[in-house]
């Protein structure tokens, strides 16, 4: 094996660092965030750093960076309480990763970009019309990470859209390979994905089966 | 669009909003996690909602459940205050999900499981031989999640081990598909991911631009 040690990587420029401990964690939910401020003005922005928290109540966290890096998506959201999240599929990738620009505050990143914003009852941020799953999310909590100065932003899911049916399995789970969802590495990679398998609940006395 | 409305998923059985809920989020990073308690008995168990916080310092976070439910990883990382984290390729998906039977405290899911524990200087924590992608960890802080009685495990990237070289580019990007590296949606699907694009620093006045 190859060794990188802490004081190897402390010693490397923020770029070099930034790009390898991006994709050391691994492949990524990436999703597009759309809020708006209190003048209703839309936003929408790239977020990759989003976690599954609980299904019973459904929350949904994301981390968001330092608010003198990214202050909008964040400001909107404690200003208004919701926001929507939008996957992202090949056709729209070179789109979603332009509304990481960035823009001033007051420019719309659909305007920018040419994804359209779609609205609906009960949520006054804009869902992303070419995403083939989409969400709306209300607020619980912002958690402050004081070591570095970003935000566990933690949510609840309220209304799910999805484009098509036939990719939700009789147990639930949705196959978003049939979506077209992508994941992403590290901050600037996209990736599809291909279904390997998958295991039923496993137990300590039988080896693991796939379904 | 198909709408799936609050009132709907809350009136799901808990297995089916479960399976659904944790395929909403998008693909996630899937790991290993191996810690030793007090007493150095070996334990290991797959994680998927581990998030990337930041690379300066270079932080990862992990949504740990319950304690009643998960007992054994952060109560190791809690009296310890390191553990591991590594990568599951093809060959030991298997494994790596029986990872997730409710074994009792004290048994090894190494021993059962087939997977070789290693130990290096620096981590009391054991590494898993078999994957391409290994760090070690220092637990930063606990933050428990009161909406669900869930934890976010905070840690700092100390080592970083690498089966190979090659796959990390010039400006430091791991490319993680040539190192095997799986994604997993919802508890139990495993993936394998398709390079799509990497795309160049996004600025508002020019359009996104492949790498």
């Amino acid at each position: 094996m190859h060794h990188f040690s802490h004081s190897t990587i402390n010693a490397w420029d923020s770029r070099y660092r930034g790009n390898f401990i991006n994709s050391l964690s691994g492949f990524k939910s990436v999703s597009l965030i759309g809020t708006v401020n209190a003048a209703r003005q839309p936003n929408l922005a790239v977020f990759s750093n989003i976690v599954h928290i609980g299904a019973n109540p459904a929350l949904v966290g994301f981390i968001n960076r330092p608010l003198a890096a990214a202050p909008h998506t964040l400001t909107n959201i404690q200003a208004t309480g919701c926001y929507t999240i939008n996957h992202i599929t090949p056709a729209m990738v070179a789109q979603a990763h332009q509304t990481s620009a960035k823009y001033d505050e007051g420019v719309s990143e659909f305007a920018q970009t040419g994804l359209t914003e779609t609205y609906r009852d009960g949520c006054a941020a804009p869902f992303v019309a070419q995403s083939t799953v989409q969400y709306s999310m209300k607020l619980v909590e912002v958690v402050p990470i004081t070591h570095n100065n970003t935000f566990f932003v933690i949510g609840a899911v309220q209304d799910v859209y999805l484009s098509h049916l036939d990719c939700v399995s009789d147990d639930g789970f949705i196959e978003l390979t049939q979506l077209g969802s992508l994941a992403s590495l590290g901050l600037d990679g996209y990736y599809s994905a291909n279904p390997l398998a998958r295991y039923a609940y496993a137990k300590p006395d039988a080896p693991a089966k796939t379904l």
